[in-house]
C-alpha cells in the first residue's frame, strides 16, 4: 500500500504541531516567547523537518529563518510563512499554522516529485506578538529591511527589559547589519507572499466554511492613554448641573462611537471600534464621589484608510460636544496605529479559483487582526492570506483549529503550487 | 467699652477652630481619627470651653460627650451638635462647625444672662466619618440606643483592624452597656435636635446665600459590587454582531441612568445618580481585546423613599434591555443603603422665620450627604439642620468656610433660642 504524498504532508504537519505543543506547554496552553526558548525550539523543529526532505536553511541578520525548496527558476521565489512566537498562555496554532502549512506544502511537492516553477521559501518570522516587544511586525519588517529607526535599541522585551538588539545579539544575530537594512530576502525576487493563519474571529465558524481568502488587513489608530478629566465631588450632595462627571462623559463617548460604528456598517463601511480598557483612578475614586478621572484605551480599525481618518474626525467632534455637555476635558494622548494593507487582486482570484477547484466555498473576508502579510503588501509584494476556521478566538488556551480545516487550507495552497506558472505573474 | 455677648461667642468659636486645627494638622489638612487622638483632643477642647462658662459635662457608655447648659425647665432639652472626627487629610469644619456653633450659642446665652426655656445640650457625637468604621451614624445611633446588632464586634477601624467595641473599651467606655442600649439622652425628653453643618456642595455658594435650611436628608441605595460580564475577544477581528462588550454595555447603563435622572428632575423629583467607580479588569483587559468584564459602583440618593424604589426598578429594566442588546450579563451584588429622613416641618418654619429676622434669605434645600440628624429624625425626634456656605466641597484640605457665614448661622440659632418657648412645641 502506497501512502499518498498529501497524506505524508498532513502527517508531518500533525507531528510538528504535537512536538512544538509538547515543548512549549505551560499548563493551560503554550508560551513561546519571542527570541526566547519556545520560539527557538519551534524554529529548530521546523528546520529539522525541512532538512529531512532537503530544503536549504538560512537565517537573516535579525534571526528570521528561511527554509527553501529549489524551484525550476531560482531567480524568483514564492514565500509562505508566518510567525512562531505565541502570547503567554496562548494557543498552539496562532502563527505556527502558517509556518507548518509551508513545511507540509514543501513535503507534498517533494513527495509528489513536483519541482515548483520558482523557489518555495518557508519564512519563520520573529517576534510577531507585540506582548513581548511592543512594536508591530518586527519579523517581517527586518526580513524586508523596513524596521523603523530606533526600534532596535528602544523597544525592550516585556519580561526582561532588555532591548530587541540585545536579544538578537544574545542569540548570535547581528543588529548592526539589521540597522543597515541587510536582508536575506530580496523583495524584488518575491513574486508572492502567502500567509496561512487561523481566523481570530468566529466568522468562518458561524458560516460553516473551512477556509477564508483575505482581501485586506485592517489598519488602525489608537489612543492608548486617553483621559477624561472631570472633578471629584460628593455623590449625594453635588447637584447634576454643577457636576463634571468623568464617568458620564466617558460613557457618552463610548455609546456615541458605538452608534457611529453601527451607522458606518449600515452604509457598508468597514470598521471596528473598541474601548478595551477603562477605569476610574483607584488612588482617588470612591463609591461616594463623582468620578474626577477616567482612563480609556481606544482601538479603531478599518481596511479603509479614509474611514480611519473620518472616524478620528468624528471622535474629535463627539469629544468637543461631550466636553460642552459635561464640563469635562478629554486628553487624547499620543495617536499610534498602522496602515491598512490591501491583498493582491490577482492572488485573491487565484486562491479563490484554487479553493473552488478543491470543492471549497471561496469566502472572501477582511482580516481584523494585524499580520506580517501587511508588511509584505505595504512593500508592494503581491500578498495573500488564507484564514483557517478556528474556535474560541486566539491568544488564549482554548483557541482550537481542527486539523481537517488545516488540511483543507493545505489543499488550496498545494492546488496553487500545481497550477500553471503564469498564474503567479 | 463693653464687648457684646455675641462678639464673645464668635471669638470663642474662632479660638476653638484655631486650636483644634493646630492640634490635628497633618500637613495639608487635618486628620481626626474616630476614637483616635484627634477626636479625643477635640472633645477635650470643646469640653474645656464649656466648663469655662459652667456647662455640665457627661459621657454616655459609647463615648459620646454631652455639654449641658441648664434651662428653666430641666425636664426637656434642646440638643445641638454634630461630630468631631474628620476624614484623613480633611478640612477643619466638617462636623466641628456644628459642635462649636453649639458651644458658641451656649456662650452667647450665658453672656447675655439668658436662661433658656429648656436645657441646651451640645452633643459631641463619635465616629461619623465612615472611612474609619465603615458603618453609618455610629455616634447618633449609640446616643439614642439604636445601634444595630453585631456592629460593635464586627465593624473594625480601617487603620487598626480592631473592633468598635475594642476602641470604646480602650478609651474607658462600656460596650456592654452600649449593647444593652443604655444611653445618656432620653429620646422622649428631646424637643429638638439642631445640626449645623457646612454644605458639601456649592449650592449656597452659587446662589450667594450664607445659610441654608435643610428639609430632608437623602437616603440611598447602593450596588457597590456590580459587575457587567461580557466576553473577551479580538478588538480588530471580532464582528460587532458577535461581540459581548462589557464596556459598551456599561456605558449604555450609565448614559440611560443619567437620562432617567434628567427626566426625574424635569418632573420635579429629588434624585442623584453616581457611578463613582468603574473599571475593566487589569489582570485580563488589553487595548486590543473587547472588554469581558467591567466592575461598577452605583450610588443613588433621594429624599423620597418611593423615588429610590422607582429608580431601582428603572435600573433593572435598563439592565434587562441592555443585556438583550449586548449579550452581556449584569450581576448587581448586594444592595445596601439608608432611609431618607425628613426634617421637622415646624422646625423648618421656625428656623426660616429666625433666618428672615436675621436679615438672611430662608433658602430651603435637601441634604445630599448623610448626617447624624437622620438618626434623630428617624427616631421621631423633631430635627433640623442649618447648612453653612462652604467652598471646594468637603473631605479635602481645600474645604473652606468663612467665619462670617458661621456667625450668620450662629445668629439664626441664637435668634431661635431667644424666641418664645412655644415655638419649640
Amino acid at each position: 500500500m502506497t501512502i499518498e504524498p498529501i497524506t505524508m504532508a498532513r502527517q508531518l504537519a500533525a507531528d510538528l504541531f504535537d512536538r512544538i505543543r509538547e515543548n512549549s506547554a505551560d499548563g493551560a496552553g503554550v508560551t513561546r516567547i519571542a527570541f526566547g526558548p519556545g520560539e527557538i525550539m519551534a524554529f529548530r523543529e521546523v528546520a529539522e523537518a525541512a532538512a529531512s526532505f532537503g530544503a536549504e536553511q538560512a537565517f537573516d541578520a535579525a534571526g528570521n529563518q528561511f527554509l527553501t525548496l529549489a524551484g525550476a527558476d531560482r531567480s524568483k521565489r514564492i514565500v509562505i510563512g508566518s510567525h512562531l512566537d505565541s502570547v503567554p498562555h496562548g494557543g498552539n496554532y496562532d502563527g505556527a499554522a502558517g509556518v507548518i502549512l509551508g513545511i507540509a506544502l514543501q513535503k507534498a511537492l517533494v513527495e509528489s516529485g513536483i519541482v515548483p516553477a520558482y523557489d518555495v521559501t518557508v519564512a519563520c518570522l520573529r517576534a510577531e506578538e507585540s506582548c513581548w516587544f511592543p512594536h508591530s511586525y518586527i519579523g517581517s519588517k527586518t526580513a524586508l529591511g523596513r524596521l523603523e529607526d530606533g526600534v532596535l535599541n528602544k523597544v525592550c522585551r516585556s519580561d526582561t527589559g532588555k532591548s530587541l538588539a540585545a536579544h538578537m545579539a544574545e542569540n548570535g544575530f547581528d543588529p548592526d547589519a539589521v540597522r543597515r537594512n541587510e536582508t536575506f530576502l530580496d523583495p524584488q525576487s518575491i513574486i508572492a507572499y502567502i500567509e496561512p493563519h487561523i481566523e481570530q474571529a468566529p466568522l468562518l465558524l458561524n458560516e460553516n466554511i473551512p477556509v477564508g481568502i483575505v482581501t485586506g488587513i485592517r489598519g488602525s489608530f489608537r489612543y492608548r492613554q486617553m483621559q477624561c478629566v472631570g472633578e471629584y465631588s460628593h455623590s449625594g450632595a453635588m447637584p447634576r448641573i454643577y457636576r463634571k462627571d468623568a464617568a458620564v462623559a466617558s460613557a457618552k463617548l463610548i455609546t456615541r462611537m458605538q452608534s457611529w460604528w453601527e451607522k458606518v456598517e449600515e452604509d457598508g463601511g468597514d470598521l471596528t471600534v473598541t474601548f478595551g480598557q477603562l477605569g476610574t483612578d483607584p488612588a482617588a475614586h470612591s463609591f461616594s464621589k463623582v468620578a474626577g478621572l477616567v482612563n480609556l484605551c481606544l482601538d479603531v480599525r478599518s481596511a479603509d484608510a479614509a474611514m480611519l481618518e473620518r472616524t478620528d474626525a468624528h471622535l474629535q467632534e463627539c469629544i468637543s460636544d461631550i466636553e460642552k455637555e459635561t464640563g469635562t476635558r478629554f486628553e487624547l494622548g499620543p495617536r499610534t496605529g498602522s496602515q491598512p494593507a490591501v491583498m493582491n487582486d490577482r492572488l485573491i482570484a487565484f486562491a479563490s479559483k484554487a479553493a473552488e477547484e478543491c470543492g471549497l466555498p471561496a469566502r472572501q473576508m477582511a482580516s481584523g487582526a494585524g499580520h506580517d502579510a501587511a508588511t509584505f503588501a505595504l512593500a508592494n509584494i503581491p500578498s495573500i492570506m488564507l484564514f483557517i476556521r478556528n474556535s474560541n478566538g486566539s491568544h488564549n488556551p482554548d483557541e482550537h483549529m481542527e486539523l481537517g480545516d488545516f488540511n483543507a487550507a493545505l489543499d488550496v495552497a498545494f492546488k496553487m503550487l500545481q497550477s500553471d506558472k503564469n498564474q503567479w505573474s
